[in-house]
Formats: C-alpha cells, structure tokens, sequence
C-alpha cells in the first residue's frame, strides 16, 4: 500500500476570505475535504499541520522545520506533499533541494493562487497533480503546479495573479499531468535514488539580494557589507557586467569579493549570466566575484545561505556555489 | 522629404570583438553601412554620435544628454531612432518617457544581442524595423525589436542571450513590423502628439532597489537609508506584502515611509502588485508603502528618480507615481 503524507504550511491554499483579505487558516484535513480529493483503493494519505502562514511570512528558520519533518517521514512514506503559500514556494523548493541531501523519495511541494474555497481555484487541479506525483518511483525536491512537475530548484514565480504563476528556468519541465497519466519530458532515470538521504541543515541566513540600477554607488553596497551580512547577490543587468564609470562597483566590488561572496545574477528572466562575452563582464570576473550562471534566483540565494553554513572561505563558497548538486546549475 | 535622425550611444549593435571581449567602438556611419540599410527616395537620415559605451555603464546623467538631444531633435525630424546596448535601454527607455513630456514625434530606441559584425546579427533587422517606425506618424517612446513595437516605458529585458530578448510587460505589443508593413495591435490613434514637448529632466538618482528576500534583516534596510539615498524600492514577492515575522520589516517601513518613499513592487514578471487581497498586502498598504501596480522594474525606478526631482514630499511623489503620463501604469 503507497502512504503519501501531505505536510501543511499554510498559504493561499489554506486561505478563506476574511475582513481582513485572504488568511491562512485551514488545516490539511480542511484542505483534502474542500478539494474533494478521492483515493483510489490502496493508497493512504497521513496529513502533518506544521505552519500555518501566508508564505510572505516564511524565514529561513521555517526551512529547518519543514526539512526535519520531510527528512523524518522518509523511511515511512513512499511521497511527500507539501502544501504552501506560492510567494516564497520557489525559496522553501530550492533550499529544500539542498538541505535534504540524497533524497530517495519525491516531494512535491504544491499551493495554488486562488483559495480552495473560491469559485475556481486550482487548489484542488494542483493537489491532485502534487498527490499523483508523489506516487512515483522517483527521488527529489519538485513543484507541482497547473499539471507541471518542476524541478524545485528550477521553480520561480512569475505570476503575481495568474493561476499558470510557475515557470521552470532554464530548466524544461520534468513532467505533465494528463488526466491519470504522468508524461515525462526527461528520462525517469534521471531522478532514482542516489545515496543515503541525509538531513544537511546547516546554514546562514545573512545574505543580502541587490538589484544593480543605473545610479546606484559603492556606498550602498559598502553600508550593507557593514550590516554584518555575509554575502551578496547582485542581480546584474545581462550577461553580467559591473558598472565603473561615474559611480566605481568595480573597485568596492574588488575590495569586498575576496573577503565576502559576491555572487552575479541576471535581472533578465531567461538565460543566465555569462561573463565571458564582454569587456565589462570579463572585468567583472577579475573581481572575484562568484557568477550564478544558469541558476535562479531563488536556488542563487538558498544555495548561498546553505554554502556560507558550511564554510566561511570564499574559495569554498565558490567551490561549492559551482557544484552541481540537483541539476540546479549546468553541470 | 521624412528626415530621421540615428542617435549612437554605443551598445552591442555598435561593437566588434576584441581580445578584452565585445566591446562598443562603431559609429552610427559604421553601423549603417554594415547593416546594409537602404533608404528609399524621399528619405533622409542623419547621424548624431552622442555616447559610445556598453550600457552597462549608462548613468543617469546620460540619460540627461541623450533627452536633451532627443529634444534639440524634434523639430527638425519626422522620427528619432536612438542605438543603445540592450543592458539598460529599458531603463533609458522608461526614463525618456518620462523627460520628453508631450514628445511629438516618434523615439525608437533599439540594439541587438549580437554584434553587427557577427554573422547572424540581429543588428539590422532591429535597426530596419527601428528607422521604418521612426517614419510613423505617432508620437511616443518605443522600442523595436525583433520586429516587435513595444511602448518604452513597458519594454523589459527578459533574456540575457536570446535574441527575442524584450518583452513588453503587462501592456500589448504597440505594433509588428512584417517586411514593409506595419501591423498595429493599438490603435495608432493612441499615439497621436497631445501637447507641446516640454524637456523635462529634473531627476534624483538616490533610488536603491531591493528584494525581499526569506532572512533579510530591519538592519539593511536601515542602513541603506542612511546613506542618504532618497528612495527605494522593494521588491515584494507576489501580490505585494511585507514580513513581519522573527524578522520585522513591516514596521521599519512604517518608520521610514512617512519621510522617504518607499515603492513595493514584485518579483513576479507579471501582473505586477495589488496589495488589497490578501492579510499581508493590507498590513503592508498600512505602512504608507507606495504600491507600484502594474509598472514595469525599470518604469518604477526611474519614475521614482524623476518623481524625487520634483518633489521632497512624499505624498508628493505618490501622487506622481500613481499618474498616468504615457500608459506606463494601468490608468
């Protein structure tokens, strides 16, 4: 008999309407009777009520919790489902690919962008797909989201209000849910089990995400240093180049990279940063600083906070920031 | 006789490469004649050589000397066609929007993604589409590329290495250019010039944007503030709320917002913020925090600096930022 169990957290797809706008306050219990979810013979859902919270709300700290719960109901459940608010769904997916090292069953984390007691919502289309795809032969950290299966370290919200608010970045789609079917667009082999799961909790929640803006001086980016945080992403424009004329990142960035990670992402959605093309990337790279490449934003900053818990060299943060742990970087 | 003016400010589209990587040295002159542009009878283009930098390196202060040409211009051309780097044309784009007031005539700004002096450049196809709608009689900031129109003020860089790197975010395409026609999705009459052009460039580039990100910490905020910059935008997750959980950044934005504007927009690519659905988005509505709606990352920041040099009240600039001047928020 398969036993899924379904791990709440609050979000949207907890959420009923009240005075005060959308609140999450359903149970799991709650959730499964309103979505109308119907088990066929042979399979038992066990439900764990861990957070309830609008996923604005989620900290790094949350991410320890909902980690040892998962890494707990790994011997005992063939799947993992967890309901979650999608605000920082991309987050709690991408750390989660971290912390729960060689994880040999799926998780599947799901939410949904209408509350499942609203006319319409894919509470219930989400849930399913997340509880089918639980039931897999498959290992790893996933989302699931209006019939896609993505990788969770692929994960990013691009929807404020749309209900198809998830896209896999520079990643394709794992699989489709077609009615009773699964269709994979990559090899099942790709996702067996590897090792022995283990629990890797360790990390450091002090990292600062910084849009490079024209305008913007070293001084911000010297008083956020001196805050105490330990590392840096700084969402550059493209490919990736650093500003140096008129307001100097070059220089401050060249003082700040061997003392303190400073990783480069993209503000463009698609693609990744290359610092190899152009002259302003290349004099960027001569900094120290530590480029993303393919990466999402979400999996750049988790991956960060997990490598900066592990070790406080920045050629070690680099080491690791460029390993290919879940297919969250090209390998 | 349509006489259009081509304004170079550098960019992919006006590089070669390099030992040191790409890098921008051509002139308009260079460029035109690489890309083989052949005008019909009854057509005149011009060359300005305004700037030749990658855009990486755009500050500010060029987007005054590139308004102030653009301005000088209007009088004298039917259409006005600026060659950028793609990095920060959004940017320049939005910010143009914002300078020409009134602009009578159309401002096509465009780039590619490879050098004009690569094979299979992108180079002239966007030139071609930018010179043939810069002879249009409409009036506006737009950006051509890969033959689409797109309103400046809603054209966003979307991928780092794609050619079909612009998208035009929560607004339609304005046009499509297909071999010698013009397809329009907006009526033309949208743009016709409503005004006298007034050149507009009073502006603060004090503006830091910021993400929201699980763990960020009251004290970076704080400290960012205290450098002196003069607003800052946040970039909330969703819908647009602000944590106030182990980590209170709600009522540091309380503290702030009644004397520095602080501007909530949202990671997610599209649909931009609507801060009355849900418990954390009213919270946060609470603060005085300025939702950004529907404008795009580049609009919101460099509306933000002009906003700030017209005003030191923050009601002020509020108002100016919830004002519809070219469609650039949902009106």
């Amino acid at each position: 008999m398969k036993r899924i169990l379904i791990i709440g957290t609050g979000g949207t797809i907890a959420s009923t309407k009240t005075e005060a706008g959308y609140k999450s306050v359903l149970s799991v219990d709650e959730i499964l009777n309103l979505a109308g979810i119907k088990l066929r013979n042979g399979y038992k859902i066990d439900r764990a009520n861990v957070l309830n919270l609008d996923s604005t709300l989620i900290q790094p700290e949350d991410w320890e919790i909902i980690a040892k719960e998962v890494f707990k109901a790994l011997d005992e459940y063939d799947g993992i489902v967890i309901t979650h608010g999608t605000d920082t769904l991309g987050y709690t997916a991408s750390m989660l690919s971290f912390m729960l090292r060689n994880v040999n069953k799926p998780v599947v984390l799901t939410g949904s962008m209408l509350p499942i007691t609203e006319k319409g919502s894919d509470a219930p289309r989400n849930l399913k797909a997340a509880i089918k795809f639980a039931m897999e032969e498959v290992a790893g950290v996933f989302v699931a989201f209006m019939d896609k299966i993505m990788l969770g370290c692929r994960a990013s919200k691009v929807r404020a209000l749309g209900l198809n608010a998830f896209m896999s970045i520079n990643y394709p789609d794992v699989a489709y849910v077609k009615g009773e079917k699964i269709l994979y667009n990559i090899s099942k082999e790709k996702f067996r089990p590897n090792g022995e799961p283990q629990l890797d909790i360790k990390y450091d929640p002090r990292v600062v995400f910084l849009r490079i803006i024209p305008g913007l001086g070293e001084e911000v980016i010297e008083a956020i240093i001196n805050t105490g945080y330990r590392g840096i992403v700084l969402e550059g424009y493209g490919a990736g180049g650093i500003p140096y004329r008129k307001r100097n990142l070059l220089d401050k960035i060249k003082e700040i990279a061997p003392k303190i990670p400073v990783v480069m992402t993209t503000q463009a959605i698609h693609d990744g940063v290359d610092m190899t093309k152009y002259e302003v990337g290349r004099k960027a790279l001569e900094t120290g600083i530590i480029p993303a490449k393919d990466m999402t934003k979400e999996a750049t900053v988790t991956k960060l906070m997990w490598a900066l818990g592990h070790t406080k060299d920045v050629e070690e943060v680099r080491k690791i920031m460029h390993t290919n742990y879940v297919n969250e970087i090209e390998g």
